[in-house]
């Protein structure tokens, strides 16, 4: 092994102390004080690197090492924000292969060919103001002025007034735009966040699509009636009737293949007491696949179902679409390298599909991008239990560094 | 028509007023202005139909009318409080029917050889302390002293707190007891709160039965994964196998016969987000039948089939029972003399089974005890929709009144 796993750790340790619940998982919410204390020590950490730092103006923080071209660049990134009492890994994993990538770099005192610049992403997880994906989307020039001041935190504070306060100001947005014709590549290592890499005892994951994303929220509206005295046959449940639909939902994604998803994850019933039979439900339906038109399908077979069933028993309901993002086929050309280097260093690898969104499938609208996966334990994520070994951390970081390598042509 | 469908109306409207939350629904909790208020409304009418008026110990209100011999009385009645933002009519309907027969055998100077009373209960609803058919189990002797400090408001006032502060010392609650052998009867008028009556145009119902109901809790225990990024095979999802158990629960009623009722009413699902597969799924069943074999087998059906599903998909089950009230079966002799009325009356009547539980359930277990129903307009009630024609009202009072003064024995 090239990099050092100690320092991997200790990185990783250390960032997990900004933090704003303690003892609850971790929480560092964008242009807080804990993002703050991080943005600190990545940043020191960076320049120890012989990096020369800078944050743009979206708040991303950038350690650029230059190579004998000035431009494309190739980028090396993930994010530090995390969710609500998440764990320590989502996105430091990613920041922290950067900066042993970038120690490496400099004890080797190697050269490149192309500028290489390490990237600390903010506000991935939307975990503060809802708007996900925010740094990466402000390099790809896809945040809106409106986002800027509709956005808001719990306690009602926009996303322009809390860059404001932090020190970043909000109408130089548009300045965090990076010009495709100014990038080569952007790498991105992650936890898998599934249980994929660790059943299959493999080393990395080599993503070749992110998944698209369609939401839905469904009503079921039947009548509420008194559970005692109204027959069963004079009943129009709302439960029944969309507990059918969830297998249904359950079924349209098994039977669809290319390893579509499909859940229901949050339901409400109303009005919600033991003797009164459910009038209304709302429930939430969450769509994945790499194949957008098979999202399409499943989605029209919950709707038909939802039309029979109604129609049939006397019953009304609405979907409404509230999120569509569509799938991105990640670089061939990277994936081709990833696999040649995997192979070469006696990794276990596997291709396989992201089924959350990553920063890597905003990057990949703007320049070359690859997203390698470390094994998730018990395919845990967004949890206090969140974990990945340090030496998985290590492999997958050596995987990126070789390929980088590769990209960013050693002189 | 001997009674008055006017001073129905007007007793009931008068009533309405009140209430806690008007323009909301009526709300009338024990031992609070509103009941205050109510309480001195219908004791002010029980003085004018010349009944010697006293409240007991547990808080009912008894307008007595002499006959011949002291002992054993008639009784009619029904309760005077409501659930939080329910209707005008559920209870207050056969307090109201009491009122007028009193008015009557007092306009028309009746004689009879037992005494009779009439009869205004307190707390069926539980809707302030959850302690439901309060009054009528005071009657019994079915109250325990635990009950009275255990049983709190939400604001943490015990019943005994709330009664002393009313004037009613809940340390002489025994002697709210009547002895068997001072009761001849008690009759009940009360909406029925379900479609049949009003679906099959009948004026009446005469309750043969009141079902049995067993509340369970069930819990669902599966693993909270990533939506995205778990592939179904993989998963562990409480609201899937919680929705097919739903399905089973519905099934099971339908072809148990015998007018079995089961209903999922109340349902939680954890973590709930749109993005995680459900971890744990709460969920309430409510099964009702005249037959207690019929609700066990109903029962053990769904343990059976959550047994079943659990171990065949790695999930497990928790399924408590919270609630078992045995099938209470009317007086034979009592549904005769009301099923002879109703042909003589030329009323429109059929038998039925009453799938709530009324203070008649109660009063069966000491004396020989009659419900008899009025149409609910759409099978609506506990809520402001609830709706009875003052003329069906009127043909119910009637018919209780022609079956009382047979038990009673005019002189």
């Amino acid at each position: 092994m090239f990099t050092q796993v100690e320092r991997i750790k200790k990185d990783i340790e250390k960032l997990s102390e900004f933090n704003s619940t303690p003892g609850k998982g971790l929480t560092r919410f964008s242009f807080t004080k804990e993002d703050r204390e991080a943005r600190e020590y990545i940043k020191e950490r960076m320049k120890e690197a012989s990096l020369s730092v800078y944050e743009d103006p979206a708040g991303n923080i950038v350690g650029r090492r230059n190579g004998a071209n000035n431009t494309p660049v190739v980028m090396i990134g993930s994010h530090f924000d995390s969710v609500k009492n998440g764990g320590n890994f989502d996105g430091v994993a990613g920041v922290v292969a950067g900066l042993e990538i970038a120690r490496f770099l400099n004890e080797k005192n190697i050269k490149t060919k192309y500028s290489m610049e390490f990237i600390a992403m903010v506000e991935e997880e939307g975990g503060r103001f809802g708007g996900t994906l925010f740094g990466s989307r402000a390099m790809a020039g896809k945040v809106s002025k409106d986002e800027l001041e509709h956005f808001r935190d719990k306690n009602g504070i926009s996303v322009a007034e809390a860059m404001q306060k932090f020190g970043f100001d909000s109408a130089n947005i548009s300045k965090a735009y990076r010009d495709p014709k100014t990038l080569k590549a952007f790498f991105e290592l992650h936890i898998e966040q599934g249980p994929l890499l660790e059943a299959e005892q493999k080393d990395v994951g080599i993503v070749n699509a992110i998944v698209g994303i369609n939401w839905y929220e469904v009503e079921v509206i039947g009548r509420p009636d008194h559970a005692g005295t109204t027959p069963m046959n004079m009943r129009a449940d709302a439960l029944v009737l969309s507990s059918s639909v969830i297998q249904a939902v359950n079924s349209l994604a098994e039977e669809s293949g290319e390893g579509a998803v499909a859940t229901v994850g949050e339901m409400k019933v109303f009005p919600g007491a033991t003797n009164i039979v459910p009038g209304n439900v709302l429930f939430t339906v969450d769509i994945r696949c790499q194949n957008a038109n098979v999202i399409k399908d499943i989605a029209r077979g919950i709707n038909k179902i939802l039309e029979e069933k109604c129609r049939n028993q006397g019953l009304s309901y609405k979907m409404v679409n509230k999120v569509s993002i569509p799938p991105v086929k990640l670089s061939e050309h990277l994936i081709r390298i990833l696999t040649l280097k995997s192979k070469k260093m006696g990794l276990n690898y596997r291709q396989m599909v992201s089924g959350a969104g990553h920063d890597t499938m905003i990057m990949a609208k703007v320049t070359d991008a690859a997203l390698v996966f470390v094994p998730s334990k018990n395919g845990r994520s967004h949890c206090p239990e969140e974990w990945t070994d340090y030496e998985q951390i290590q492999k997958g970081t050596e995987l990126v560094l070789a390929a980088v390598l590769d990209i960013a042509e050693v002189l």
